[in-house]
């Protein structure tokens, strides 16, 4: 097509981020049912025809939307170096990295949580999402080998069910947050409290991991 | 007033019961947002001055819809017999009941999600939800007690933080569990697969418990 961008161009590199960008903001702020392809296009600085020549349509924008936050997320995550780390200190790593992650990050929860309001059928159409995760199973997998190995760690726990757990007291506590704080009477996302959730959380799991007497 | 209704005769609560349902009903398809007062009434075969004279308007009718939720899950929750059984025991309960009440019960994750969508501005209204919290907290600040003094369990947890944190290892599953299908490739919400999460969830808060060597 003569008028399709190319996008292998710096500058439509950085016109395409700056859709992206877009995309997440405005679906973080109303989901993917409340958000408005004419404001997405707004908050770029950019026209609809310019959104559908570089990402598509408001499912496309989504897609790619929760694709860029998955990506971001695991990008950062794979960083931690936990070869040099024992495998206490790899765990605790990964529980802290995903509590300060998903609280300086409202794009996880919100982008998350309207993609399961929507029973997961356009991340289903991601290749590239599910692969993302393998590594951080293999890891997770390395961690409590080595642990088990040195008698540290009970044997036979799942790595999915492990990472899924470690995420669940982080993102469940955040995304909660305003009405836990209402049921309990303490506001639990001051910086202190999170904090301290932050300690308990890396306690839990490494209190489960610890070989039962 | 003269048209009020007689909030007090059997048939009368029956009336407002079915409005409450309805409005549970369409919440939780819906959310607080794209909810409909029209489609309630007609959900419960009634019409919107009928609405308003039993509940109320929209936040009204989203208010008692959420009051009553909590409240169902709560006067479950408090019939478990922690009194006759070990600590470990009693802790172990809450934590199944947590996963099967919340699975069984779509309506709680829809509804909690919608008002922390708000960040919890309705349920800030309700004195009723905060109080019927104040007897899990003391039931297993009891637990607690118990657990450690008879050498069982750990000193020094907070009855608030191990609540959230077994609740959230059910609840963050099962409204995340489309999303973590997807990413991880198995089926996440089988029965056979609730019931894995089932044991691991127990096994990590009592894991937790357990006093460290």
């Amino acid at each position: 097509m003569n008028d399709a961008p190319d996008t292998a161009s710096p500058r439509a590199q950085a016109t395409r981020q700056r859709i992206l960008e877009a995309a997440i903001a405005e679906f973080t702020a109303k989901g993917l049912d409340g958000a408005r392809v004419d404001e997405i296009a707004a908050r770029a600085g950019a026209n609809k025809r310019m959104l559908y020549a570089y990402i598509g349509g408001k499912e496309e924008l989504w897609l790619a939307a929760l694709e860029a936050v998955y990506g971001a997320m695991r990008a950062e995550e794979s960083r931690i170096d936990v070869e040099h780390l024992s495998p206490e200190e790899g765990i605790a790593e990964l529980v802290r990295f995903k509590l300060r992650y998903t609280a300086a990050h409202p794009e996880v929860v919100a982008l998350l949580t309207s993609e399961n309001l929507h029973r997961a059928r356009y991340l289903r159409r991601s290749t590239h999402v599910p692969a993302l995760y393998s590594p951080v199973v293999s890891m997770l997998a390395t961690l409590l080998k080595r642990g088990a190995a040195e008698g540290r760690f009970r044997d036979g726990v799942d790595p999915v069910q492990l990472y899924i757990s470690l995420t669940a007291l982080s993102h469940f506590y955040l995304a909660n947050g305003h009405t836990l704080s209402v049921i309990f009477g303490r506001d639990l996302l001051t910086e202190q409290a999170i904090a301290a959730r932050e300690a308990h959380a890396v306690e839990v799991i490494l209190g489960y991991l610890r070989r039962p007497r």
